[in-house]
């Protein structure tokens, strides 16, 4: 039986585990990226790690979020990513560089790689058949540090693209079309490998606009196979050498099977509020717009900003309508600008913006109240832009270049047929993506001294290993439904502090009692215990970082929620099971002791825990673990495992030069 | 005698007193100018007048402080000015097309006019001959409801300029050297008047460099006569035919006289934080730099940004230093983009940005922790840039890319000859100012139907003519030396209904007693009740307009602060001074009644006034008011005046085309 291109490039990199649908494997990471929300977190764990150097073949660092730097703590973020960066050995994209996904594709994105990334958009180098996942931070961190990466082997879905987009349609309709058929759940625990007569019709940047924004699919990932196009593109961006031909056997199997027939297709926009609410662009004609922004991973490339030019060379953006254009990368901005490009747009009434992620973040560029934004971005829920009930509708960037000629929304198709002189600009690549790399500052070429921390970046702890004997006192007592709101408060005044876990800790728990934080710190050690569904909610990872900062060595509770447990153990702290009775019968402040020798019973696969309350009184706890949890578990934690699996195959000595 | 260039300038609009230093003279006025940040308030007191239209030559609203639109209240203030400016005759300039002092010079700033804007800046145009004066936003609407403004009559200082600037020198330097002589207080009450065999070696440019940088002084303005260099910029810009020779008579005589010899200039720099802390650039040589921002309305034009891209042209910005420019309008921005000098600055590592005010005022490229930012601005006032604690140098264009390249501050004429390649850019105008006008739209392209009011803008009310009975509760007793921080709070979360009266009123005297403004809006009318030195701190006018909106109709107090007092008479409440035992005989509660029949006491110049308090017992309270004071007084406010006079000069009848 032939392979798919997902299981080729899984194949050639699996650790443990084997390709069965659903089954855990483990994967050795090629590349990671990281970007400025993610990253100082990312750095401070793989510092912990206590490693000199990253292991990846590749490791980059984007300042893409936070450009404008409108608080000194992101511009304090941006130093320390570069001092990590310079530090660890990875590379350093400056602030208006441009956003990671479109300049990692431009500089280190290779066909038949692995890339792990701490970001949701990830997946985009999948247009030069990369496999690109987004994960958690910490994942990334332990990729970093050598380790493998494990997920469900996810199922593996061939689209089958026939004939050739029509004028004015896009890849940006394709992907629309898609989510239109699927909706944003439709692509959960899948990998859409995308196959047929059609893709050698697409170029590299129509390819990787379709990755990218596979992840409103709620996909995994999504790929391409690579071909004369993807050398091609290679080649113009000076790295023909790292083409490889990469796709599917003729024979493989897939776990399921769509067909777009591209020529079926035409210019198509998401309304409000969700990606998925997808129509043709006639059926919302005539509605009025007062903001269009160009921009962002998924359209904000040359090849997308050329043709928004094109349209718009002597022509003028209608008066009552702002129109922003953001490029993704500054290989953008610069070719762009030196082929008089970037004038053009001006001289029409464009807002040149530098190089960020920005208003497809909510920062900068917030629509005005009861306002309509045409938006050539990936996502619109709702408030996402900035202002609470807002329209912001996805496009492509001709459509959204048509409504702010306009100053309403309308087909292509019909504006151009209405003025007369307006041609479909197609898709153009330059000649050569020459551009300096001046901003990208490469790990030889590191220019601070050490880490460099403001006074808003703190450190991360490492946990020590599971230690033989386990004991402390109830610190505090919760009801059943703790969720990890009440852990760790996501509202933006105690978020601000994500780079800081000392400070962040102060807040654990305080939604329950604004003690306990103070009384965790003074305590040497001690548990948690609470009723049903301990952990419910989000998956972040301070959670349980918080808590294993203060010092809290295992959380006593009826039952958890699945990822918070997976939290747990991945911080070191042990997740036990107790029923009612012995949750009614502890008491806040009890003296709690583990019998059993911890370290050896959690190693050898022991189930049952023998705990004492107070020298008086015993019950029995559960410990439900896999064997990949309990030796996370034993360890101390993910980064503590991941930082004794690196030294026993080193021998312990450190790898880097000095 | 023979007149100053100031006197000729006042002269022609002189609409009241005499042109003697230090006397109150009315001026009328041809220009005015607002920004976003306080253009809102403007528009609404202009709202507030009942007028159809701007009564001024010209009236232009600029967005600029906001341009990055990071609340959707700052969208919504843009969208309220661009309907405000066409409903009432306006141009508006939208966000993105630069700082509003380089968009004026650009466009409208005429030789011999006056121009009163709502920004401190607005002295910028005095480098080409026009006499521009910064004010509150309540004598702004005035001015454009056809109301003179008042102002004493500065003394008026000679600069003689002679010789001519060497390489390297720079326009920056001659104001930089003006602020190291004379300090920040060195121009309070007075006009500066350049003259001299040197004005004629500087371009245009330059000239509003140094008359914009004049604002450092504390001065009224800063003024060049006109010449060659005048008409040929005009031309440049093709205005030539706004062109009007203007200048000092031979014999005229100046208040002071002070000489710059322009041909011993060298590099200088402010160092933190204070504008005038002035030393030649080599006493700080060495001194590492993190961030370089070339921009602002003192350096942000073409001719400040094309030697930084000459010195660049080739080079790079050193690996540790982060390069940002903002350049001051759009005009710069696309003629530098189409002479290809864009792509040029970020392909040495520049962040080319939109054009903003931006970090010149803290918005955005907040330096980080601890670090050095040199910039090419006109102010480091510590906490400025957005950080406490911060480190800013103000320079040229040229100290700032020196910096730069070298990633540390260098006398540039030490780099030149160091890199052995460096030439000295001097100063180049464009053949002609070419560009589209697409982004300033004049009052015939008004595109809204009236004003459209985001739910953060409210109302400004207009106060009725004072009335012959006067009489209500003491709302509030206090004690002395209540402030404008009592009054109306400055921090961020309450400064943000700058535009909203309504909802900033209820925070009115909230630190003093927080049920005042329920109470207040509740009674029909009503008085403040203070001790001595009531109203102290800053000059903002909403600690008037707020009082006034909840229906205050006077205040009784020991005494006033001066200029809360004269912001008192503007928004029509009566400040009446008493004496220690009757401020402690009144209780808050009282009811209080003006004997005297107000209206007509207040017209005839009365000054003693008799009030009853409880029909029970009665005191005297004194006016001291000006002979326009009592105008202002009796009319309701100044607003309500400009109403007044306007009415009848026009007869009543709406001048506007509806």
């Amino acid at each position: 039986m032939g392979q798919t291109l997902t299981e080729k490039i899984l194949a050639d990199h699996l650790v443990e585990g084997e390709l069965e649908t659903g089954e855990e494997i483990g994967i050795e990471i090629d590349q990671v990226l990281t970007q400025d929300t993610t990253g100082t977190l990312v750095w401070l764990q793989f510092e912990a790690l206590g490693l000199d150097e990253v292991q990846t073949e590749l490791a980059a660092q984007y300042c893409d979020h936070q450009t404008y730097q409108f608080d000194f703590k992101n511009t304090d973020d941006h130093r320390f990513l570069r001092s990590a960066a310079g530090t660890f050995g990875a590379h350093f994209s400056r602030p208006g560089n441009g956003i990671c996904h479109n300049v990692h594709k431009e500089n280190f994105a290779a066909p038949g790689k692995t890339l792990l990334g701490s970001d949701s958009h990830t997946p985009t180098p999948g247009g030069l058949g990369q496999l690109a996942i987004g994960s958690g931070g910490l994942d990334v961190a332990v990729a970093m540090g050598g380790g493998a990466y494990y997920i469900e082997m996810p199922e593996v879905v061939n689209v089958r693209l026939e004939g050739e987009l029509p004028e004015w349609a896009t890849a940006k309709d394709v992907i629309l079309e898609m989510l239109r058929r699927l909706t944003v759940k439709g692509g959960v625990g899948k990998i859409f490998e995308y196959t047929g007569p059609g893709v050698e019709s697409l170029s590299v940047p129509e390819r990787t606009t379709i990755t990218n924004m596979g992840t409103e699919l709620g996909a995994t990932s999504s790929v391409f196979p690579t071909d004369e196009r993807t050398r091609d593109y290679l080649e113009r961006q000076g790295r023909g050498d790292q083409f490889v031909e990469i796709g599917p056997d003729e024979d493989a199997e897939y776990d399921d099977e769509l067909v777009i027939d591209l020529s079926s297709l035409e210019p198509l926009i998401a309304t409000p509020s969700m990606p998925d609410n997808v129509v043709p662009v006639h059926e919302v004609a005539g509605q009025s717009v007062d903001q269009v922004i160009i921009g962002s991973c998924t359209n904000g490339g040359y090849e997308d900003i050329l043709p928004a030019a094109k349209m718009l060379e002597g022509r003028e953006v209608d008066k009552k309508t702002d129109m922003i254009v953001a490029p993704g990368s500054k290989q953008a901005s610069e070719l762009l600008a030196r082929e008089g490009w970037v004038a053009e747009l001006m001289a029409a009434g464009v807002n040149f913006s530098e190089a960020t992620c920005g208003a497809c973040i909510g920062i900068g560029h917030v629509p005005a109240s009861d306002s309509v934004s045409l938006r050539t971005f990936n996502r619109n829920f709702e408030g996402r832009s900035g202002i609470e009930d807002d329209n912001v509708y996805l496009c492509s960037p001709e459509v959204a270049t048509a409504a702010a000629i306009a100053g309403e929304i309308v087909d292509p198709r019909d504006l151009a047929g209405e003025l007369g002189d307006l041609e479909a600009p197609g898709v153009e690549l330059p000649e050569a993506y020459s551009g300096s790399k001046v901003d990208l500052i490469a790990p030889d070429e590191a220019v601070d001294d050490g880490l460099v921390k403001g006074p808003n970046i703190g450190d991360v702890p490492l946990k020590d290993p599971l230690e033989s004997e386990l004991a402390g006192p109830a610190l505090l007592k919760m009801a059943d439904n703790i969720t990890t709101d009440h852990i760790i408060p996501a509202t933006q005044d105690i978020l601000m502090y994500r780079s800081n876990i000392p400070k962040l800790s102060e807040f654990t728990l305080s939604r329950v009692d604004d003690t306990f934080a103070e009384r965790a710190l003074e305590s040497d050690g001690g548990f948690l215990v609470a009723g049903e569904n301990y952990g419910q909610g989000s998956s972040r990872e301070h959670a349980a970082l918080c808590p294993m900062y203060l010092g809290i060595q295992g959380v006593l509770a009826q039952s958890f929620a699945r990822i918070h447990k997976a939290n747990l153990f991945n911080f070191g702290l042990l997740p036990l099971a107790i029923d009612e009775e012995t949750y009614e019968r502890i008491e806040q402040g009890d003296d709690i002791e583990i019998v059993d020798d911890v370290s050896e019973a959690v190693s050898s696969g022991q189930e049952e825990f023998t705990v004492r309350v107070n020298d008086d009184w015993e019950f029995t706890a559960t410990l439900d673990a896999s064997e990949r949890e309990r030796e996370i578990l034993a360890a101390g934690g993910k980064l503590s495992l991941t930082r004794q699996q690196y030294e026993e195959s080193s021998g312990g000595a450190a790898p880097a030069d000095d």
